[in-house]
């Protein structure tokens, strides 16, 4: 049984400020455990319902009701079981040299970033280099709308402008409203492609370091795609 | 102000019955409400927040507190005006001939069927045929997120069975994991675009029906794309 105390550093952990002192998230469901217990992360406790322990009986996990999975689950339909996992870093320096980068600047809404790891994982792109505005990768919506994805792309935050500064080397492809057609655009060997924020788009400041602007042509009347959508679009006409 | 009776007639068009019977839905926000005043759409009557009536005051609209708003809406965040508006038939024969057209086979999550609906406007395919399984297009999740979008799409719902044995002469693509290369697959002029349910694919009973199976192929791990992010690449590539 779970103890109150128990039940409240659990639901403590859907605030970012306390995933950040404990460096500690929460997954939840068989398919994000599936994928967390055969990656690198490091699983510090799971909650599960007998159930799943039944299937899973070489696996160590507190067996809880799903009353009490109901208390401790971000999900409006719990499923099964919960983890707690040890966040790994997200400061190191990306390979840029024979790599396809996507790089974010201010992506917010967590379904949204979840939604382009999941498609960098599908299309093979093994980093995205966030801006420090870039909603937290351990948001658990994130991490939920990753599918699990998140085990298997290198995701960092990083100064976006410094960044630049420092890699002029690399073809920059940002995405905007009225670039180069993206079938006319060759697939690059290296390259970062270079998504904005879901309102605004591209910020002023990093619209000098575009190389080549590029656009997925409209032939309808929609004024505009979904940031995530864009991303998914591109990806496989430039990987 | 409102009346109790009013606030419980427009809350009850959330439910489908109600819909049906009245043959109502409700659309939110002031870029829906741009996008519905300029088509064929009939507005029954519009609720508006003083702000946006002062920008919109050649537009005959009741004017209600920010509370009454919250009680009638329908959004988390309601946003300035609600419209009560005439649903249009979704039972119309499409034309296939020189045509491309997306058929969906009992797709079931609102924000999927909204997205495609905004896909298909953005990529200028102008019908969707659905399967009587697919998701109500006057769900308010549906028509929030196509972005305005249904009012430039044609959208019918049919028994596909039926609808492919009467069409036997136009080419159908069906999306499938194993299939073509959709980078091989030349741009046909005219074609139907076959997208399966979100968990199960497409019914056993529809794959007789195919002409060409295709595919987004996969260079990384991710297990599977989320059914509108695969219809929107497939898009992207065919039209």
């Amino acid at each position: 049984m779970l103890s109150k105390n128990e039940v409240k550093y659990i639901q403590s952990l859907c605030h970012k400020k306390q995933r950040n002192e404990t460096g500690l998230f929460i997954a939840e469901g068989p398919k994000l455990a599936e994928e967390i217990l055969v990656s690198n992360y490091i699983v510090e406790k799971i909650y599960a319902l007998p159930e799943w322990i039944k299937k899973n009986n070489n696996i160590n996990a507190a067996e809880i009701t799903e009353k009490e999975l109901n208390q401790i689950s971000q999900l409006q339909t719990p499923n099964e079981i919960l983890l707690i996992v040890k966040q790994s870093s997200v400061d190191f320096e990306p390979i840029l040299k024979n790599n396809f980068t996507v790089v974010l600047d201010d992506i917010q809404d967590p379904g949204n970033l979840g939604t382009i790891i999941r498609l960098c994982d599908w299309f093979g792109v093994q980093q995205i280099i966030c801006s420090n505005n870039t909603v937290e990768l351990y948001n658990s919506k994130v991490i939920q709308s990753t599918m699990g994805s998140f085990v298997n792309v290198k995701i960092c935050y990083k100064n976006l402008i410094d960044f630049f500064n420092s890699n002029k080397n690399i073809v920059v492809l940002g995405a905007v409203l009225n670039g180069i057609n993206v079938h006319e655009v060759a697939k690059p060997k290296e390259a970062i492609l270079l998504i904005g924020n879901e309102g605004k788009g591209i910020s002023n400041d990093l619209l000098p370091f575009i190389n080549k602007k590029i656009t997925i042509p409209k032939k309808g009347k929609a004024e505009s795609l979904n940031a995530a959508m864009a991303t998914g679009i591109l990806l496989s006409h430039l990987t």
